[in-house]
């Protein structure tokens, strides 16, 4: 059955991804950064970028040479609080855990810190950059401009990726605020999980190359029509979804050297276009006021949002995140949920690669 | 008629606006930088925040005592990329501008800056500060969080203002993107333009304190329903544009030491809380890569979004900030369009401060 799932351990599932991907030879650190990160994304519920693209994306791409197991990355026009890096075509994961590492390193100094990257390949979900600045008592952002699949308003044609903005901040007792957000109606996963359980999509995510709404996601052929912006049509708003994709595509794409994703180029080893860039940032809290003083007035907002009259039916308001946390305590707890199908490519992997199925 | 039009010059109106303000006690230097803020967002089209404000909002606030005409503003915590400011409650365009020019002088040294605001008042378009940015080869970034107007998704009480965010980016021959967007579906000024003309707003935009949605926008009242976050409604992604509201909120309203603005009370001289927060950034372009690669970068894009295919009636596709582009060049040759009431209020705010009227 499609629909059962089994529940596994997440520092198993650490380990046993770590093995796998050091047998591909990628350097054990390197691994372990990656098999964390794809976890920790898992273990917040966001099931869509976590290990069930191991096998597919990341395994795949090394195995066919989109993804530089050992790449040599490079830190390029330093200022005291800003650096780009060249990805050398590495896995997205290592080049970004890298990358927010020097911008936090630029804020402990300056109070900020910002780097732009080129030349990577897809991280997965930008929450997990963003947040590794929570525990430094940090403000966190990443963003990343994979390839165009989102019109402009007013076109038909894919303009700028579905370009995802992450932020992190911290809080005292409350769950942290994680905004983690594409910049289109919806995420790209969410037509590929309607085209695989063959459901309709409703009218407002996506269009087709004529400008017409389509419900039927196999109907999209990538590169005629596309998903919608944020706020979907220009009486809503979609201007703002799509200049906030440019943002992010010029963040990434434009100040990092490489190019809006619009103008990429097919990278090595295929002739779609993997690669991408990233922009990541990091605030030291304490460089604008003490940071219990912080801490205190994120807890207020955030019990004053929970207090909000409700609509029938809503249970409770969350700011951004908290939700995910309250996922994310009962899958430390119990383990991460995966189903039949990712199972079996765990195992056929653990085949693959010659180490032992213990999940 | 009320659609008629007068055009008036931008340098005449900013004298004329810089003399008035002096007249309420506003010291010179102030006056002019709040009249060519004020006559700027004029020129740039966006009516609904530039002179048409002068006497409603600014003049009678001075007056009122909810603006402090001659604020000691003071700046804290100060590291070299980042520091907070209290604006005193003065005039928010002098407030903004000091602050914008604080975050400018330390991404000069270090590639970055940040100045997170409290205690100011209302700054008219972000825009304005942001693209303080641009003439020194700077990505600027301004944010600012007015009284709440916008409900969280599940709620029908407003928890955020319309908060609005402002990115400007240099390019080279095409005109800089500049995104200004209120992280609503529309900002509040929609719905007080269609009280004014009494039409109605499309389903989508706002609700009333059962959760429907107002189409009259006479039924709105503050405090009960409210504007909806940009992406409208959950399955449109409206956790989105509250989660970008929240953003503002914090970097502007906690970040700085007050606090967000739905906990926010009443400030001095009136009843209703007129105070507000805002927060300010620059990034060196040339602390990244060198500016004219940059600048060519940006342009290419431009470019290749105005080659994309465009849907039956649509002219041209714009970068944000190009429309407004294309505004200013016809304003500043041929002057700024202002209605038989605008023009009537400055009139009579002429002989009120005793100066005289010649636009």
């Amino acid at each position: 059955m499609a629909t059962e799932r089994t529940r596994v351990d997440a520092e198993k599932l650490i380990n046993f991804s770590t093995k796998a991907l050091q047998r591909l030879g990628v350097p054990e650190e390197d691994a372990q950064i990656t098999a964390r990160i794809l976890v920790a994304t898992d273990l917040r519920g966001v099931d869509s970028h976590g290990i069930v693209s191991l096998v597919p994306f990341y395994v795949r791409g090394i195995q066919g040479g989109r993804i530089n197991a050992k790449p040599e990355t490079r830190v390029f026009n330093q200022a005291p609080s800003t650096a780009t890096m060249d990805g050398d075509q590495g896995l997205g994961f290592v080049i970004g855990h890298h990358a927010m590492m020097e911008a936090i390193h630029r804020a402990e100094k300056t109070g900020a810190g910002f780097i732009a990257v080129r030349n990577s390949t897809h991280f997965g979900a930008a929450a997990g950059y963003a947040m590794m600045a929570l525990e430094r008592d940090m403000i966190g952002i990443a963003m990343t401009n994979p390839v165009p699949e989102v019109v402009a308003p007013g076109s038909t044609k894919p303009a700028v990726g579905t370009n995802p903005l992450a932020v992190a901040v911290p809080a005292g007792k409350k769950p942290p605020f994680v905004l983690d957000m594409a910049t289109s109606v919806v995420a790209a996963g969410k037509l590929r999980v309607a085209v695989k359980e063959g459901t309709f999509i409703p009218k407002g995510w996506a269009i087709d190359k004529e400008g017409k709404p389509v419900t039927d996601p196999t109907k999209r052929v990538r590169g005629e029509g596309g998903l919608l912006p944020l706020g979907g049509t220009p009486k809503f708003g979609s201007y703002k979804g799509f200049g906030l994709g440019v943002l992010v595509d010029i963040l990434c794409g434009v100040l990092s050297g490489s190019s809006a994703s619009i103008l990429r180029r097919a990278t090595k080893g295929g002739t779609t276009p993997i690669g991408t860039d990233h922009f990541f940032g990091a605030l030291r809290i304490d460089s604008f006021l003490p940071v219990e003083n912080f801490k205190k007035s994120m807890d207020e907002m955030i019990e004053a949002f929970e207090a909000l009259p409700k609509l029938p039916g809503v249970k409770k308001i969350y700011a951004a995140g908290g939700y995910e946390a309250e996922i994310e305590k009962d899958r430390k707890a119990n383990g991460i949920p995966l189903n039949a199908k990712v199972i079996q490519e765990l195992q056929e992997l653990a085949k693959e690669v010659d180490i032992e199925y213990d999940l």
